[in-house]
């Protein structure tokens, strides 16, 4: 059935289906009013939105509508993540051609309620409508205690580290667009980073804990995101190319292409953050996902990254290529 | 300059400067980071979204960028005030074609930033895409006391009533999309209606106060927007036609064409609620805008609503046209 025959109210009342009544804790007003209310207490309230464009940050021919739908929340979820918080209500607004077919909305809302479910979040209303392509615009807010991971709280002497492996996502998405053939447990590595990212959401919380101060996810690749650090702190980072934490399968499938694809590919969603070499050393004991230390932050070239090779030697300055969406066609955001 | 020229991030710099340094009190972090954050009180917190998309809700022929951007966020605030809230921050979604000139993206903030100042609102973040065509989605986040507004709280013996005038922007919509020449004052009146709408946050908020319950935006039309409050509530509604309040600019024009512009017309952010007849009276008295009573709640036919004449006669059985987003082409939302 297309979406044009069942109508929106009708979409709609699928779509509560889907989401299901709410046992939240909080939650006022779900979906069906002008607007959701929930109450709020005395934390920290923090909002994000990231909207996902049909044939910019997807292709429904490398993507299916649940995983476009677990990536769509994922994605926001990220951003709380990267500012140490906690999720909690999604608002959807969906941008649809008349001729798509309800089932695939239904899988859409699945993936998003797989997701939500995972991080305790309640998708609490949104909006339907007519688009010449789908567009899947997710506003997500969430709380935080008093501190927050921000991109302005870099210090001199700390170290960046990330978590988990970089660049999975973008040979992934390779993988997807060139129909390129690997074996069963590289293909699946590839697949899962770049369609059903896991956003890092109690990792966050673990550096808050610790102490941490500055973070980013890592959305647009760790040569877009780092800068924002240097930028918002005033200060510029090494990176040591030979520490980057690249996959065993990313090195042996991608062989000398696996750095380029890690220092820029985008969409790991993984955490970089800035800390105290004994504090990150303490994370890499207590969490159950990798932690790299990858670099410094110095106080000379603020601002800027410069890469560095096993002797400290500044091998490339990065030319900002594939910074900025407009220019690179890359994913992005504020 | 074009948005492909300046690139996102440049174009971000340029909005966080549009959107000013925020004085709100609250406000944690707004533009520049992972997502925005501002302290929460014990009060309900309330959020609603909904989506702009060029082509389908408005045509770059007819409107400017600057009333644009004020509608953006108008639609939103009117969801807030259907609810009886408060607004207090925004985020904005922009999917923008790069061939976008930055100039027009400077004025879609410029009326952003002019209601958000009217309304208290604070922009906090939000994103950029590219996209096929021009998308503004913006989702807001307000509070509201312990009563609510709900869609659901109409009872028997309530009446009907509305704030303002209805007809008003459809009508608005038709002359600019067919170049219809009017009087300076009817071309002003219809053309403000349409393209810079006033949502009534302040009323909502007196409802509340006189002890109303029930209550939705007319963004889709009454004839659309009314059978949402006898849905949720499960009862009927009767209208008296000859009560709606047409503006005699309206009728003059548009003879009889007016009603049904005024049935069914849409995007006249106009509340309507239902209450006894003496807490309309009590409304009229106290609102500085026209409160009109145009019909009442009844038990029969649950869901439906029936068109009456000045004898109470059942005059339309309303057939559904124009209710749905998908077959009527009309924007529309949860």
């Amino acid at each position: 059935m297309k979406v044009r025959e069942l109508g929106e109210f009708g979409l709609i009342e699928l779509i509560a289906d889907i989401v299901g009544k709410s046992s939240k804790h909080g939650l006022v007003l779900g979906i069906g009013d002008d607007a959701a209310a929930w109450h709020a207490d005395k934390s920290i309230q923090i909002g994000t939105t990231d909207i996902l464009v049909q044939d910019v940050h997807f292709n429904l021919s490398t993507i299916t509508w649940r995983d476009l739908g677990w990536k769509a929340l994922a994605v926001n979820l990220s951003d709380i993540a990267a500012m140490g918080g906690t999720p909690g209500y999604a608002l959807v607004s969906l941008g649809l051609p008349p001729d798509t077919e309800v089932d695939d909305i239904v899988k859409l809302y699945r993936g998003m309620k797989a997701i939500a479910r995972k991080y305790d979040v309640e998708i609490v209303g949104g909006n339907i409508s007519k688009a010449p392509v789908v567009i899947v615009d997710v506003s997500l807010i969430g709380k935080a205690s008093k501190t927050l991971l921000t991109r302005s709280a870099a210090s001199v002497g700390d170290q960046i580290a990330v978590t988990g492996y970089l660049g999975q996502s973008a040979a992934g998405l390779r993988m997807l667009k060139s129909g390129l053939k690997f074996d069963r447990k590289t293909t699946a590595l590839l697949r899962e980073a770049h369609l059903r990212p896991i956003p890092r959401v109690a990792e966050g919380q673990t550096l808050i804990l610790q102490g941490v101060k500055a973070a980013i996810d890592l959305s647009d690749g760790l040569m877009s995101d780092l800068p924002h650090i240097c930028k918002a702190s005033q200060l510029g980072a090494k990176v040591w190319i030979h520490k980057l934490p690249i996959h065993p399968l990313m090195k042996s499938t991608f062989k000398d292409e696996a750095l380029g694809l890690a220092l820029s590919g985008g969409e790991d969603y993984e955490l970089l953050f800035t800390a105290k070499s004994n504090v990150i050393q303490k994370l890499q004991n207590i969490m159950s996902i990798p932690v790299t230390a990858i670099g410094e932050i110095v106080s000379d070239h603020p601002g800027q990254v410069t890469l560095c090779d096993r002797q400290g030697k500044a091998v490339v300055k990065w030319d900002k290529r594939g910074w900025e969406h407009f220019k690179s066609l890359r994913r992005n955001k504020k």
